[in-house]
């Protein structure tokens, strides 16, 4: 049985503690929270668990193996820091932390002492990114072409981080878990309206092979949108994460170019078949997710989802946060 | 009445044609095509008029008093040069023409000749933009903060020009149409994967006061989207072109910032209200730009879609052009 | 305080019973389901509240001044007449009654004994239909021509009622409580095809002054549809309850006659002009009608949507299945 | 070559003529409207054809072999009765006739003639209908359980007909297409508000072994609505007409009831699959069938929209205009 204790009982802590407590194999023996209403109403929910207001109290307990951390990204490092020092696994909310640098220490951290990180990427456990991950696998799409991702709402603001890093690492994780090749620049451009960080920001991300990547992120947008287009060179998606129930669409189209006597009669021919919408697995993807955690634990697995997967998202957007600054510099990665 | 001439009869010159004549105070009287085909398919649709296929025939008339030019873009400053010195006002295609420095050149000249440009921008005169202007001059929306287009479909490709010069010249001529601030810098950012010129591609255009604006571009798509949101300090926008009844969506939504206590306590609060689909004018573009095209030439008007405009739009293109060959480098303007 | 005792803790009494525990007044004492099951996952949600199998223990508790009844049709007269008899209020799942003599019935108990019947007529709770109620007071439809709701999906399959007992009660409720005339005869056809009963039925409700009732049920639609139109003189409504931010849509449209010269002259014109979609309330229905019932208990009110409201329901009900049974005889009300 | 003759220029006629004139092996040698501003347009885009205002001139024309009769349905009769007559063989627009009676006079004169009649069911030409008749065909939706079509729109409105007579058809031509049984009884309800005829409009066609067909048709929806719904044993349907490019689409979906160990333990099971959105052929429909037309002619063969398909759609009209005198009787085919 893994104990597990969980700091932050915000917005996303509650998920995170029901779902662990749910999960078999696992136990939530804390929560943590510095705010007297985030603890009283974990009491309520949960008679049975201490609730502490000292991150300590958990990071220190010797009856916890696993501590997660569902806090602000600039306290995931010293946290996480503090747990794996105690010996303690830790599951971390994404973005994993605010700077490569960081990053690199707690995967070294976890390394020497044999713990497991595993960065809350809980896109790659829906049935959507698992169908559109088999559908590249077994090669129905063919050789992708680009990436193009929408994600945008009214709200919600956060104060201490700009739309790219409050939004994008649902994409940056997601392109990171398809897509094979390694990222290889960023470009990102946007602008500020309202208080003092970007709040609406387009990323591009180059890959080898022309590949390439785009996320727009929008808090100021009157409706909101998810939606994805992967082309590739067999077959082209469209992901539509708010459709209820055909949320992935699969196109028979392309474009085939041969060449005529000359070369400006250069012959494009499209074509254009069926569309097919495969069923979509409905689970809740942080139940997956932990039970995912307990099982990379209990059988000494390394997951896909593990500090590695966290510092190459850190390390895109600390590059998308350099671009931004120049007006759409081009970063090497 | 102001007789026509009309050189290029392929994808959009028929429609050209078509308009001129029925336009009150107009007559086309020659039409030019280099292929037999289109030569043929125009003298079957207009018996009484003249078709040839030497664009100097039409350039040299004394009968033509206009010379529309509806041909592939490297042409356009060519014959648009040459209807100019022949005393010939000129109604271009967009783009005006393949560099800034052709069509400064254009513009210099027809000031010396005292004859009119004007670039059609179709856009200009859909029911859609016109009312997207009024809520704009009228203030409905307040200061911008963004206009975002998204304009993807698969095909057609074009073999001369890349995505942006294909399909970015509807946006940027809505844009400077519907923005008072001057553009200050482009990045642009895109691939290539099938014949040589860049196929996808992402334009951030930066103006003062921190309104942005952003082009998505593509030509590989599995699904047609014309989709363009536009965010105000007071309301927002959508418009969807191709949504046959309900085009524009004003949405009465916002966001504001007070300051709380301390500033980490700085509190957002969200507008929520109705949304309003203004009935929009349907009308066919074309038809009114004809009619506008011949009322400024024998009322001596200034078009607001003229040259100035034309320029306007290539500078942007071009300097489009220059960042995409660096992978996204700011360009300014 | 109101003590409340809820029977049948199935599909919906979980949420009966959530809101009759979190509403200001009113506190959940017992609850009785009898399958196992069922008990324990009451008892382990509400450790305080008493749990039975026996509908007895709840129905002759002197600490239980309401009951809720939250079990299959069949079984609600029986239930309701025996908490009458017990001196205690009765809140009855729709429909109300498996026929109009046993709701004419409780009807007559409760006047007697002095209690409150409320028929759970959840939607007329809801932000959409409190709208459209202010948009029909308010004149802005005009004087109504039709209503026609579709409502279908996949399942779920009733085993002891047909689809039009399952899913038109809702449309019934609705239109009871819109619409200010009293319907007069009811025509239903519709066919079974797995289990015996009714599974897609088409309803027509007439009523005076020509205007009309439609309602489409269908247990075996691929797609779920929750579409309602509503025909006014002035404006018409489109109201939409699978979308989640423009639930209505007020269209400015219409049709005038006037005559010409002759009869066959007569001319139509259409008017056309903005959609408009107000803002919907979004608020749980049932919290809602959880405390209206408290409150027409405490101040001695009469619920609108009381006996008298879900006998009207059930008449229309009872006339269906008349009329179903011979393929769609007219029955007069 | 046959030589064709087209009375009716009015909304319709446009488009028989210029598909009849482009069709292979036929001409259209004369058009008749007794509108003078009609006969003006025809003159205009067709300067070689013989334009009149006499019917009687193309019906007796030696040079005529063919009428089509593109006038309001209270004259279909009288002017194929005497084209027929006259030796020419007769394309009608829908509905065929006004009376069942009048249907079969005209059959069995064309009969006897040896002249063919074919009906302008011109839906059952789209590549949307020859699609779904081929996944009937092949067995891949299986036993049909329903077909459920909505039909409406705002106006136009018709002052010979009412609702049903105008849109029905198009249903009920297609329903006749699709499914093998025999339609055994009809029942129709509606309203009339305006000019006093019903302007909305529901009819239910039952089918032997269970088979429901149902019909929304409606002149005053403030949206436009075409959708069918197609319920079978193995997969169901959705046809959404108004879509540009998905607009059949097959859903792998379905219900299954089985025993258990006593009645009321009755299970059902639910299927949810993939959705698959087959390729829909993009042809003008008018176009194949005045080549059908042609080639039925020449080659002496049956059509299958003939006199024979045109009846049997004027016999439901009649049931459903019986039924709806008595608001919804229903009356036995």
């Amino acid at each position: 049985m893994i104990r597990v204790g969980v700091i932050g009982y915000g917005y996303w802590g509650p998920n995170i503690v029901r779902n662990f407590q749910q999960a078999e194999g696992s136990l939530v023996v804390a929560i943590c929270d510095k705010c007297d209403k985030s603890m009283r109403r974990a009491q309520q929910a949960y008679p049975g668990v201490r609730v502490s207001s000292e991150a300590n109290d958990l990071l220190t307990a010797v009856d916890i193996d696993a501590i997660a951390v569902v806090t602000p990204v600039w306290t995931h490092f010293e946290l996480a820091k503090r747990a794996l020092e105690n010996g303690k696994h830790v599951f971390v909310e994404k973005p994993f932390t605010s700077t490569v640098a960081q990053a690199e220490e707690l995967i070294e951290l976890a390394e020497r002492k044999k713990l497991k990180i595993m960065v809350d990427h809980t896109f790659l456990f829906t049935g959507a990114v698992r169908r559109i991950r088999q559908l590249i696998d077994n090669d129905t799409l063919g050789h992708l072409y680009y990436y193009d991702s929408t994600r945008v709402n009214l709200g919600l603001f956060q104060h201490d981080v700009n739309v790219i890093w409050d939004l994008a690492p649902h994409d940056l994780s997601i392109m990171d878990h398809l897509i094979k090749q390694k990222p290889e620049a960023v470009v990102a451009t946007g602008e500020r309206h309202l208080n003092g960080v970007a709040d609406i920001a387009f990323m591009t991300i180059y890959y080898p092979d022309n590949m390439i990547g785009h996320i727009n992120v929008n808090w100021l947008s009157p409706v909101k949108v998810r939606t994805t287009l992967i082309g590739g060179e067999k077959k082209m998606l469209l992901w539509n994460d708010i459709e209820a129930d055909e949320k992935i669409k699969v196109y028979d189209k392309g474009v085939q170019f041969t060449n005529g006597e000359a070369v400006y009669q250069q012959l494009v021919s499209y074509r254009t078949g069926d569309m097919w919408a495969p069923r979509v697995e409905q689970v809740e993807a942080l139940r997956a997710e932990a039970a995912y955690f307990i099982e990379c634990i209990t059988q000494d697995k390394k997951p896909f989802n593990d500090g590695q997967a966290g510092l190459r998202v850190v390390s895109m957007l600390e590059a998308a946060d350099k671009s931004l600054q120049e007006k759409g510099r081009v970063v090497k990665l």
